[in-house]
């Protein structure tokens, strides 16, 4: 059964590197701190990303793309939100979302595809797969995109959890950032991607589980419990008035860090105004300060968020940042025990620094 | 409760693509073949390696090496195989064995060090690491070694794993390889590692209970049953005297495919003579048939086993390629559903080809 994690301290002159768990799942990591790194010695030279010619995703290239689900319009006294329909391309966009021309999941073209699961290990990828372009300017990431913009992105994620998690045969609905080619970008221009599928994920549903259980024993959410505990500890990166940004205890990344809402919600659909703007800003903060730290490193981010009826008091959104900056060989993947160089300690603390050092807009 | 795999056929022009879960684990994959790419399109241009000025692992180095544990010699009729003390360095050596410099888990150095678990999600890292170096040749690799450097190789694994099997802190030894600078070497001199940790790893934990729920249920071992049901297939490779070589059907990796032997054992430390030089000459064959099939692409390769009491009847060794052509990204991270691009049957043939086109030694 779960307790509340144990906080371990890195000790000088320790004998071992330290063995940490996860919180919730089963996943393991040493902090090889021999190998002692500091983060900023992962800051690298940049290799030249290849030139875009005729970037797909800027604006004037919308024909080459499939028709978009969702564009945002500026319009008199605010933004216009416009679902576009057949092979009408609206011009002058804020941001617009999109179906992948290469789609891992996609809809059900007919009555017998929503039979998905056809026996215990085989079935089809119903469900969708789109791209959030999150600005008409190329290079806009969220680290140095106005927070305004921030903003529209955020809603847009919300528009669309909406819209899929409404549908039949959607269960998750998994929204993630790519950054660099490293991390798997293969456009440059400020993306996001969203994809629905039919089942929970394994990590998600894992995660689920193990929450589900220690609701059940303690009463309490995990992740609500999580946040005061953290907060005390040197992993405590940003604590705002809605959200907290740790170090996680057992980081599989060197300078990985999680941002999580302070008030008990399992997805973001009902985020305030004002949540939004925190969180947009709280997101902008710490990608700003990532990529400052390391100059501009390759990430991931993930948001898990739980769309089922039986997680809503047990499961708690939050949002998870993996920089790139260490490669999974041969014994992650053989054992599921991951090395990390970096103690979450010291990721926070540097995080933190870097933060208290930047001007604020 | 396990059932045997069901094998599906991916259909030209099907609708949506297959969603595929692994024989054992609770890991999914979707093969994306509307991205569909051949083999061969993941051929490139190599990035120049940096060239190698005194590498540590090349002969006239082993100063700057910790002293080997292990050292084969050659002999007058034979091998010798050394067990180095204190500062001596052997010299002419056909193989070395050696502590890692920056060992991610180390022996206990007292007693109070050998009680490893501290809590439920914290302990130390306590155990092995160490380097084969393969060959006294900087770029003697499996692929291009002589059959009988590779018999070497194997007979060392096997020298190590009953070593440190015995030890009374070690539970699993994972023995791993990795190739190229992106799939993880940090050194190019041919090398493999072998881990010893004081646990179970999570992936080879939950395949030993998945398997032995199958042995309860079926009073069979699962990947006996597996083997006679893949060599039916088209994700058949080889099909050898000892060793069935196939392309796993939940595939996460284009190219991946697994070496397991025909006689059920559950670690190589029984291997007759004859099945030891089956086993190289089966893995020379199929990584000799990648390298040619997608110009020498880096990838990894870890060894599952069992040396617990009560996996013997249950889990059976076998050997996991996976090739590194592609990135997990922000879905991968947070979802532990895997997206390849390459269905394992293509990959299969492709491989097949390649070795029948092969000339042998």
């Amino acid at each position: 059964m779960l307790q509340p994690p144990v906080f371990g301290k890195v000790q000088a002159g320790m004998a071992h590197n330290e063995l940490r768990k996860d919180y919730l799942l089963n996943r393991w990591v040493v902090i090889a701190t021999e190998r002692a790194r500091r983060p900023t010695d992962f800051a690298k030279n940049k290799t030249e990303q290849p030139k875009t010619v005729n970037c797909p995703l800027c604006p004037g290239n919308e024909h080459v793309t499939p028709p978009a689900m969702l564009v945002y319009l500026p319009s008199e006294g605010g933004i216009r939100k416009d679902k576009e329909q057949g092979d009408f391309r609206s011009k002058n966009w804020l941001l617009r979302n999109i179906p992948n021309l290469y789609p891992a999941f996609s809809p059900p073209k007919d009555a017998d595809d929503s039979k998905i699961m056809k026996s215990r290990n085989f079935g089809y990828a119903v469900g969708h797969h789109e791209v959030l372009v999150e600005s008409p300017n190329h290079t806009d990431h969220p680290a140095n995109m106005e927070l305004g913009q921030l903003v529209l992105v955020v809603n847009a994620y919300k528009d669309r959890l909406r819209d899929l998690s409404q549908k039949p045969y959607v269960r998750y609905v998994q929204i993630f950032r790519n950054h660099g080619l490293e991390a798997g970008a293969s456009l440059s221009h400020a993306h996001s991607q969203i994809v629905a599928t039919p089942f929970i994920p394994p990590v998600v549903s894992d995660e689920m589980e193990a929450s589900r259980n220690y609701h059940k024993e303690h009463g309490r959410c995990f992740f609500c419990d999580l946040i005061k505990q953290e907060a005390q500890t040197p992993r405590l990166i940003l604590d705002g008035g809605h959200f907290t940004v740790f170090a996680p205890y057992a980081s599989v990344h060197p300078l990985e860090f999680w941002i999580v809402p302070k008030r008990h919600t399992p997805n973001f659909l009902s985020l305030t105004k004002e949540e939004t703007e925190a969180f947009a800003q709280t997101l902008k903060t710490t990608l700003k300060a990532l990529k400052d730290l390391v100059n501009d490193p390759p990430y991931n981010f993930g948001i898990h968020l739980a769309i089922n009826k039986d997680a809503q008091d047990s499961y708690h959104w939050h949002l998870e940042v993996y920089p790139k900056l260490a490669i999974w060989a041969g014994f992650e993947k053989s054992t599921g025990i991951y090395i990390n160089t970096v103690t979450p300690e010291t990721a926070a603390q540097e995080l933190k620094k870097t933060i208290q050092q930047t001007p604020t807009d």
